[in-house]
């Protein structure tokens, strides 16, 4: 048996923690180790990682350093799990040192799912940095990542043709976490959230990234792009073990993107996230010959999906020629280090 | 934008056929161009690709050939697409003759879809011979190649841990072409069902392939795997335009195989394609965290999605490193080569 990958968890927070308790459950396989773990909070360096997860966590040995540099440089990992920001322009410094540190990343942030429209100078930068160093990064999770784009591709994979694809996501915010309910805005009034909203750091970050994933993908250029967010009101009390939302207050959001050619909508992405969803499923519709009507039922369940796409990932990082990379570049995506019957 | 990639169909059979007429149809777009046609059957060559597709076709100035080995030299086409046989220990060298001259291959081979378990050292020798020569070799098609495995396999991409991975897929063959209603003996008699059984050159080929495919891409080692075979009788009578199932004779197959880890049934294929086939899909059932269960209503329409499945796969196997692959070595496949809002 090969020796088990060596992972620094770069970020500890929610997501990050969920990664780690991943790991630590796979390190028993042989297969992942953690090896160590970052995070620029010097309330929490110093500390075992176990001291974060919380309950009945046994010592890891490892110890939350707030010195990314240093620890790169000693711990030298085979793979770097970044989950700090969903934005690069704050953050690509972080990827740049895990690069230079001859690390490859594999990253949550969702702006670097697809990172050359919005931030096409830094995408340059990023994939230069990883040429030069012989390592491949990837942003990915369930969406972006997985729900509303690699999976949106992979449905025309059969297709001669193909004239539209739509896909739908419905999650009930009701039965995720609480950062998900406090996201969508669970509990705001309609001021509130137009509040919130004109400050353009509200709503699903990386709908347009999943799309200009799609549209590339396909090699489709897109005239226009239509975004639009709007709350989802609450028809009824609903009561989450976390938010109490009043009838006529926000649920949650109604975020959705139409990318258009000669006037026609061909490329969409309608995502709902709200308190008391009906129906929560992830759907692909894709017009072309033959069609494909795609419905994951239930929907993916996100908590526990976007740990995996970012732990399933690293073998596939692993493997891949030096650069910058999306996941349509990489192989198709399967769980990693699982075992048949258990549990 | 770049020259269009030179393809050279190798089989002018059904889904060679149908490989051109959609090879001609892209290459309007400038991404696709036939180069070249190659059949061993003497009565074809000489023809013009026209002639064989039939009906209007205005005349291609591609001549089928039955001398590969010349045509292969001659033409130095970019990939091929390959449709002659399920079987690899009848036609492995004529992909190895594709291979010497320098030709990436797409083949519809069933056995090809995952060659390892069933033909160890023609796998060997192809990619050995493949990485000399610089080339990437793929099997591909709907089924091996997508519904049952690579699109399995996918949706664990999301799961951090997986127990047991079910699919089924429901054909209705009444709506197939004629020789897949053939294929599955619809019309036959029960007893002429088990004589035809018993040549052992019946049924879907290709299970066992999606099935190991599918416990490698995961990491699983199966105990133990029970395949069977059994004919779908007509409970009334059903008539195709091809052909009349009576009452009590064999309406299509029922194919189905189980890995089991520690005797417990951790992998499944179920596949049925009969005429008259109801509720027709593409299923898969994830046991995992989270769970995943996918299904694409209406099932995928084999008849064409065999054919985009091969053409798909075409730039995916001119980017690959050299050698022998799967599907589960390459990138998520999507549609090549159409055009936003055509048809």
């Amino acid at each position: 048996m090969s020796s088990p990958i060596r992972v620094l968890q770069y970020g500890v927070g929610p997501i990050g923690l969920a990664c780690i308790r991943t790991i630590l459950a796979k390190q028993a396989t042989g297969s992942l180790a953690l090896a160590g773990a970052v995070d620029v909070d010097p309330d929490k360096a110093g500390r075992d990682v176990a001291e974060l997860l919380g309950g009945d966590a046994p010592a890891t040995g490892v110890t939350v350093r707030d010195d990314a540099g240093a620890a790169l440089a000693e711990i030298a990992p085979d793979v770097v799990l970044h989950t700090t920001s969903s934005f690069l322009d704050r953050m690509h410094g972080q990827l740049e040192e895990c690069i230079r540190a001859g690390a490859p990343v594999v990253s949550s942030t969702e702006e670097l799912a697809f990172p050359y429209d919005r931030r096409p100078e830094i995408s340059r930068r990023l994939h230069e940095e990883a040429v030069a160093h012989g390592v491949a990064v990837v942003g990915t999770g369930v969406n972006p990542g997985y729900a509303m784009d690699t999976l949106a591709l992979m449905a025309t994979g059969v297709c001669c043709d193909v004239s539209e694809v739509h896909a739908v996501r419905v999650v009930d915010a009701g039965k995720r976490r609480r950062p998900l309910q406090i996201k969508v805005g669970a509990g705001l009034s309609a001021a509130a959230f137009e509040e919130k909203k004109a400050t353009g750091m509200f709503g699903h970050i990386g709908l347009r990234e999943s799309l200009l994933f799609v549209a590339k993908g396909l090699g489709w250029s897109l005239d226009r792009v239509d975004e639009r967010l709007d709350p989802v009101l609450a028809d009824r009390e609903i009561t989450t073990p976390f938010v109490t939302v009043e009838a006529g207050s926000v649920a949650g959001i109604h975020h959705a993107i139409t990318g258009y050619a000669k006037e026609r909508p061909v490329l969409s992405l309608d995502l709902k996230m709200f308190v008391g969803a009906e129906n929560p499923r992830d759907a692909v519709r894709v017009a072309g010959d033959p069609p494909v009507d795609l419905e994951i039922r239930g929907g993916i369940f996100g908590d526990t999906a976007t740990v995996a796409a970012l732990v399933n990932a690293i073998p596939l990082v692993l493997h891949a020629s030096p650069g910058l990379k999306t996941m349509m570049d990489l192989p198709v995506p399967r769980a990693f280090a699982c075992f048949p019957g258990a549990g």
